[in-house]
């Protein structure tokens, strides 16, 4: 083409930034980079099963260079962006300026410790691959510890996991830890009694799995409880240390595993833009995705406050990150055509959670469910929308293979530390 | 039974000590331990694979309890061994003293920089997973950094990779490197052109493959050079550093990317044994595998010197080692029947090393064979060894997979910080 391509930055290649991308290359109008720190997209929703020893991460992970590799306008550029300067349309990385025509800003979202960042030592979230497994290292040590333990004291505090937060997260990894250790472990453990494993989910709010109805969240406690998790409403963390939760005034539990799955951390990079930002730091957009006071940027996903229509602010969910990624580039190839778009409208295709084998809970399209259908809806549609033919043949068969034979697929501790030699020559 | 069972103790959950395990757990006369310091036993001939983004940590290892889960006398402990104490049959771990009737020394082989330690900050070895996803992520960040490089000066040195030792092993990571950049990565980095890699396989011998024939040995390096390495012979490394390897007297190599497959390390523990040991610090062992002194004392694989009838001493192969782990198990099953068992002799079924695609090299059962044959019976037989049928299915789908469509399957760049807030702390 004669005339010099527009160019589009995209910050973050999740669900918001690829499938943006894909649109804007297929629309050929634009010359566009992807900058992520990582070099993967990253299949969120079933993360908690990397940490759970039931996935490899790269199952649920895709190089971004070759999700667009046929895309011959799309550029990747692995880096951190550290600054943005909208009024001079540049976004800075560790390694360079870049300047750009359009930005889509689709950094996901990080884990808050709501001013405790101290207690993120003792407790990791679940956002990255790399907590993923570090999460999977300290569930299966505490398993291994507790069976090394004579002194009944110390063996209990091994045993018992604290998960903070009852949202869909949290649910999903109190249900799968229950479920490694009564059946997973039970025969692999000859001198452990695995069924005085306590698993305990806390939740600040009345009820577990906020967003659902109180008839599901009632139903998943339950199922939970017949698991073996206890579930601990209206339950106020106070302090995390490495010997266990502090809850509410004098309340404490010992334990020496905590996960993390409770709030949500506003991008730092909100800020730069100067723009009007939400109580939780997220970026108020139009009803284009569109930054007020800057135009040309846009903001999708997790860091978005998007008003719907009824007046409800769309939740960080997947389905809202990839329709608003989808509709940006779909805006931006009808601008270059001197064309306009009518406002984003989110189609709610609806919410599920897995709680177990043969269990979920699930409200879409005015329905609600929960038990053996739900679970199965929630394989279909999570098979379905993992990325890449490979990823979903192994996924399924992985699946298949524990569901059958209660064994998990990824049991292993890897080394934090990769050298030897310093320890061997301490050794000599 | 009413007779006490006799306590063997197994250190290491490799090749000779679960085969040692099996075979002890299914003759039911003794009381086993094994122990390890990682929960997992790992699948060494494939190793490279995952250094290589082939395959995932989870394709070809398996815990160790899962593999003896079926046997009621088998306890496997997560520990190190810091301590031996043949006199007083005492092996002390980090957490306690365990007493043995029986010891099974498996420990296995760590890598040697002959002196040179502080050349593996600098050049990983492959030898652990946790080392092999150190030398994915190595290998991946420089292409990475290659890409977003201007400067053509510093772009050659991250896109050259030296592979120090052309063993089995040095001659597989040359080999996958050269295929990576010229098949895999040819259309995902399209600001990069991939041929400018360069791949260098530094061997001080006068030949690669140096336990194979003269002819195989050439036919390897030819192979080698068609992908595109360049395999430099009598090459003795000098010294390691971040920016580069020095070879010989005065020559000088700038590189990001150094990997380190020459040499092997004796383990510490043998010298605690007070037995004679080789000039490579292995412990010399009767026709039993057993120690001279500690008749109650084995030594198996890659520790143990063993002189075959011809006066070789066995190589340090998966293969010896579990022949060795088999026979000692059964040495000592006859044993406790009151029987005699007579010497070790090993089976030798033959080496194999594979190049690339469709290439390997083979000498087994007098037969010396190379290029695509080999390289089908390279697949087959690691297949076949590769234990638990899930991991063989996923293993041969990902390898089916990357072999028609040329991707590779676990192309992650997983972090090494998992902690995210003090950095997001910083920025803001």
């Amino acid at each position: 083409m004669a005339k010099e391509r527009k160019h589009v930055v995209i910050i973050g290649g999740g669900f918001g930034g690829v499938n943006a991308a894909k649109i804007l290359g297929r629309g050929k109008e634009y010359r566009v980079t992807i900058i992520d720190r990582r070099n993967h997209h990253l299949f969120q929703p079933l993360l908690y099963q990397v940490a759970m020893a039931a996935l490899s991460p790269a199952e649920i992970a895709y190089p971004i260079r070759s999700l667009v590799r046929r895309y011959p306008h799309i550029d990747v550029l692995l880096d951190e962006v550290v600054d943005l300067k909208p009024d001079q349309k540049e976004v800075v990385t560790k390694t360079r300026s870049i300047s750009y025509d359009y930005l889509i800003m689709a950094c996901g979202s990080n884990h808050s410790y709501f001013g405790n960042n101290e207690w993120e030592e003792h407790a990791p979230g679940l956002k990255t691959l790399g907590q993923a497994t570090e999460i999977r290292r300290r569930v299966l040590l505490a398993f291994e510890k507790a069976a090394n333990e004579k002194d009944i004291e110390k063996q209990r505090q091994f045993l018992t996991f604290v998960i903070v937060g009852g949202g869909p997260t949290g649910v999903e990894l109190a249900g799968s830890i229950a479920e490694l250790s009564r059946l997973s472990f039970r025969r692999d453990f000859k001198n452990l009694d695995t069924s005085r494993t306590r698993v305990i989910l806390l939740e600040g709010a009345p009820q577990i799995l906020n967003a659902y109805p109180k008839k599901l969240s009632y139903k998943a406690a339950l199922a939970l409880e017949k698991l073996g998790v206890q579930v601990w409403t209206n339950a106020m963390v106070t302090k995390i240390e490495s010997k266990g939760v502090y809850i509410g005034d004098d309340e404490f539990v010992k334990t020496s595993t905590v996960l993390w799955a409770a709030g949500v951390a506003a991008s730092p990079l909100n800020k730069k833009l100067g723009s009007e930002l939400d109580r939780g730091g997220r970026v108020i957009v139009g009803q284009n995705c569109q930054v007020e006071d800057h135009p040309e940027v846009f903001v999708i996903g997790d860091q978005a406050h998007f008003k719907a229509k009824k007046g409800d602010t769309l939740p960080g969910l997947a389905p809202v990150a990839i329709q608003q990624g989808q509709y940006v580039a779909k805006y931006l190839n009808q601008m270059a055509k001197g064309k306009k778009m009518g406002p984003f409208h989110y189609i709610d295709k609806g919410q599920m959670a897995t709680i177990g084998r043969n269990k979920a809970v699930l409200k879409a399209f005015g329905i609600e469910m929960s038990g053996m259908i739900a679970w199965f809806a929630w394989l279909f549609v999570h098979i379905l929308y993992l990325i890449g033919f490979r990823n979903r043949m192994v996924v399924l068969f992985q699946w298949a293979w524990a569901y059958l034979t209660f064994k998990k697929g990824a049991r292993l501790i890897i080394d934090k530390e990769w050298r030897t030699h310093s320890r061997l020559d301490a050794d000599i």
